[in-house]
């Protein structure tokens, strides 16, 4: 398709939703992706760029003279091209705002003045405000006459003479109303309003908490500035969930399917370092009691058995509370319920598995004792392992590190630590090796 | 504030929200939560019940009298109710549904009838439909009029005499209208609805991934039953992605901060035994090798640092590939680039890592063999990791099983025997050990 130059692909393009060309785009080459959108030319809607992976769209932009990505943004609604402009470096962000045209300007370079990741960035600054004083009539005359309303709304806000946010009107409930109604009698005192330097998490959990299709955004001095609607958060809140998810998997949140190997590569080496670390400590440990492997080497076939069951139970604990902690249901009022939960269900699989372990090693080597000595390390690291695996992301959370990014690697090093000495210390002192 | 009766409580409770006395209900203790509600009684609005864990409003309807929860259920919208009656088992349900006033009842059994998570059971069955011959000023004189129209709706949906669903109106459109144009005119044909039995994860990506607020669904014969709106699939999508991380972290996804110590125990139970049978085939491996790890207890030591090297790196590759089946990003027809990808990835990463451990092995054991052994085995089980990594969830959902929850155990099980194999097996050659 992309070969042949034109207007076929216009055609072929017009009925298809941004997400569809988003996709499209990603399915492409790297090289005849911006080489698409310069045939495409005026007729590509740059909002498909807002759809596709971080890396391909900075990929793209680079690729694309200054002069199309100027045009592309000029014709976005606010959010979407603060969206597309956010991840430039600023020297490329400050010549397009430039040749921006003056509206757009002001209102991106105030967007793109509020902190990343805030409602600022994420808001519509698209919205239709009224006086409290207007009747329905006179609102429903002004909503049918007027030209350039937002492409959507689903409510209306009412507002002082100074711009601060006094209330809104849900369209349904204008709809309602008796025609000599006053605005400001149908407007709800909203409960709930954000401030456009929020964090645009804390407002996606508002939304979804309150089961709210949007919420007004207001500036310090009260006044409204925009409006953040459900299907902007939605992403937000898989997202946040998705860095949880693959930060204990040891990858970074931003990792996507287009990285390239060089970039996905270096990215997992710091992880694996680290885990390279823990587990040469671990080994350091097997080293202390090399005498008594080498003058019984069950205990070296055994030894990996019980650092992984520790290894395993609390990772089912440190999965459990990273979340809990992201979504704020684990909060320092229910810390120790939970901790002493956690005591117990690691001490009842412990006893568990210490007593199917014992069983096994027993018959397989056929010593009791030895059986009795896996047994006892179980329980301790199983322990150990609930203990670590809830308290680790607990106390990280305390000072402000992401528990889902570093608990891994420290509760890991605990239960192998933990398993071989608790293992080999009581071999050692139970059959008196040396 | 529970033990003391009655009006007090109500007064304190009516300015909150459903989720804030949701809230509230799981901070009581689990004996004063039905009390609680009971003091209430009529003023006890039940959709507080559909924002507690699943847990808890088990137990709670469980200790309430019939008529209660059927007075209750009565006042709630058609999902709310379904999602409260869901869950009870289905004497208890049908007792119920026998008790509730006829209209009610028939809704909510059609309902009730749809699979368990598909769109049916969570769909909104108020709705505004009209014909597509009224004009714009008719509708709004039958919107202003009739008085039990749904609560809050934001469109309006055009259907044939049939019911058939023609298309929508969103209600800013129909503000903007002017007065004599005929509704058909305005509905723009729905490029989007879904069935009443389609899966509501489906439907959720769907919402997501071309922004929408909401979407009418309808039944096989293509008449309108329902809608879905974002606000009921933010909770899905959230929970699929809980899922997700929870199976990856060797946990159900059902397990909540309420479950009692024994369930959660039994529930862990399970994976951690399959864990240990894997830990036991490992043994097995370095069993066959005990001669080797006798003359040379080194091999014991570092053993497990092989082992736990591949088993990251194909936890990172992993979660990887279970993320982005479930998002769809990774599908049959990119499947062999990420592999390759994949590949690529561990090969490099393996010869990292085989450098580094191959030279901290030579130094610490002093012996430049045991280095040039431990990297070999490095480089191979970080392939093998690799590989495991991305074609065993590939093909468990190739097959219709859920790739995050079984990968896991296979994975480690490929990177445990393969590390032992390798490691041992080679160093058995290089020193010619027997």
């Amino acid at each position: 398709v992309s070969r042949s130059d034109g207007d076929g692909l216009a055609q072929l393009i017009q009925d298809l939703h941004e997400a569809d060309v988003g996709a499209l785009i990603e399915a492409l080459e790297p090289d005849d992706r911006p080489r698409f959108i310069l045939l495409l030319g005026s007729r590509f809607d740059f909002t498909a760029l807002t759809e596709v992976d971080d890396a391909v769209r900075e990929a793209v932009l680079a690729e694309l003279p200054q002069d199309a990505i100027v045009e592309g943004v000029a014709e976005l609604p606010i959010d979407d091209a603060v969206y597309i402009l956010e991840d430039l470096d600023s020297d490329e962000k400050d010549e397009i705002l430039d040749r921006l045209p003056s509206p757009e300007r002001v209102a991106l370079q105030r967007s793109l003045d509020f902190p990343e990741e805030s409602a600022g960035r994420r808001m519509q600054t698209d919205f239709v405000a009224v006086p409290p004083f207007w009747g329905v009539d006179q609102t429903q005359r002004y909503l049918r006459e007027t030209a350039d309303l937002p492409e959507a709304f689903s409510e209306l806000f009412v507002v002082d003479p100074r711009y601060r946010l006094v209330g809104s009107v849900p369209l349904d409930k204008l709809l309602r109303a008796s025609r000599n109604t006053r605005i400001g009698e149908l407007a709800s005192e909203d409960r709930h309003r954000v401030r456009a330097t929020d964090d645009q998490e804390d407002v996606a959990r508002l939304l979804q908490r309150y089961n709210m299709l949007s919420v007004p955004v207001v500036d310090d001095g009260d006044r409204l500035v925009g409006v953040m609607t459900v299907d902007d958060v939605v992403d937000v809140i898989q997202d946040e969930a998705d860095e949880d998810l693959k930060a204990l998997g040891g990858v970074r949140g931003e990792e996507e399917l287009s990285d390239s190997v060089w970039y996905i590569t270096r990215s997992r080496f710091s992880w694996l370092f680290v885990n390279l670390v823990t587990a040469f400590v671990a080994a350091s440990v097997l080293d202390v009691f090399k005498g008594q492997l080498q003058q019984m080497v069950a205990l070296a076939v055994l030894a990996p058995i019980v650092a992984s069951q520790g290894g395993n139970a609390a990772t089912q604990t440190m999965t459990v509370a990273v979340r809990a902690l992201a979504t704020r249901e684990l909060t320092r009022s229910n810390a120790l319920r939970v901790v002493w939960r956690e005591v117990r269900v690691g001490m009842l699989n412990g006893f568990g598995f210490a007593v199917l372990t014992g069983a096994i090693a027993s018959l397989w080597f056929d010593s009791i004792g030895l059986g009795l000595v896996i047994g006892c390390a179980m329980v301790i690291n199983m322990l150990a392992g609930a203990l670590g695996g809830i308290l680790i992301p607990l106390v990280l959370d305390r000072y402000r590190a992401d528990p889902a990014v570093s608990s891994g690697v420290f509760v890991t090093t605990v239960t192998d630590v933990v398993g071989f000495f608790a293992f080999l210390g009581i071999a050692t002192l139970w059959f008196g090796l040396s």
